[in-house]
């Protein structure tokens, strides 16, 4: 059985993979990709290899099982195969369990990680998510896998409180409701907040101001 | 004046730098690195460009200070300069203010991010840090920066319960104190947890288990 790499693509710039990822990619039989890697970072793998593409970043369960049956099928075939995944396998994806039936099967595999978005799309933004004197943590909060509304057991109370800077991953029906629940528990109306669009890509936009002001014109442009 | 590159080398394995910064760091004149920045990328360096070692990887704020003259100096030089920083440059750094200090003084910058030590070590460790069904946060805590206690504002009551994982950037010294305030502060003692030393590097070494046994392993190492 041959090695499936689980490779992060990063955010959207096809210049923030990481050097071994397009190593790996460049030397793969078979690469499976989702919708959000970007098509650029394609055009680096080998003109024969199988180029598959998976569909969405946040496949449904059953989907996620088919593509893992599909990685370790490639695999038994004696083929190199990189899964090329949007952001970081780890953070907010099915990497975890990509890696883990990988595991079960008795197969080989590696993990390249990638930038998160939730790391770059701040940084090409301009904005440290920590800073002396900014707080202690940086926290991700999931938001983005689900269609509609955001998830319920998410923690506001305690995110509220958190001194340091909290970072959504939110499509835009998520979006009003989360910055309305950091205030409504609590969070300082005057923090300082940015919404950033398309992160890491050319038409990358910033909404930047207090909480209370990106929240007005979040929800000002959801009307 | 030239522009200045602010590069997170990634944490430790030479190929997690990414392409993009890769390509920048080949391409300057003037290199400055600090200690955690693998002596191995250094090598992508142009063999006639200066190369300027400038210490710990977290300066006092004079160092910190210094190193931004020093920037601005060199590309008021005409050169372009490559400031090369463990992990990313605004994740528990201080490229935030290098970053400041540039556009106060009228200098061009881009800011290349770089895969922080919290995502990239639990993912070479095997470790995902977020999963489906395991919780709906990831929350970076900053411990390494003081040589020896935890810092002391860190809000160990809302991070003890939030649902999410939690990512403890360490030192030896702080160690046993962060296990013990998560413990203290009502962390379930049976939840996963895992401590990596070295990440990423060919020493890299993982202790995992239960919150309980990983702080008595913790403990038991550091008497």
């Amino acid at each position: 059985m041959s090695i499936v790499y689980l490779i992060g693509a990063g955010p959207g710039d096809p210049g923030l993979i990481t050097v071994r990822g397009l190593q790996y990619l460049a030397a793969a039989d078979v690469v499976l990709y989702d919708h959000l890697v970007p098509a650029r970072l394609l055009r680096a793998a080998r003109p024969d290899a199988e180029q598959i593409d998976v569909g969405t970043a946040a496949p449904q369960p059953l989907e996620q099982e088919a593509i893992c049956y599909l990685l370790a099928e490639k695999a038994r075939e004696g083929k190199t195969v990189a899964r090329l995944k949007w952001g970081d396998p780890f953070v907010f994806d099915s990497g975890g369990a990509g890696a883990l039936f990988l595991h079960e099967q008795g197969g080989r595999f590696e993990v390249v990680p990638g930038l998160p978005a939730g790391i770059a799309v701040p940084g090409y933004a301009g904005i440290p998510i920590t800073s002396p004197g900014g707080g202690d943590t940086g926290t991700f909060i999931r938001g983005h896998e689900d269609e509609g509304k955001t998830p319920a057991s998410i923690d506001w109370t305690s995110l509220a409180r958190l001194d340091g800077t909290l970072v959504c991953y939110a499509g835009p029906q998520q979006l009003p409701e989360m910055l309305g629940a950091l205030l409504a528990h609590g969070r300082p109306s005057e923090d300082s907040a940015a919404v950033v669009y398309d992160g890491t890509l050319a038409t990358q936009q910033t909404i930047a101001g207090t909480l209370r002001e990106v929240a007005t014109a979040v929800e000002q442009g959801t009307d």
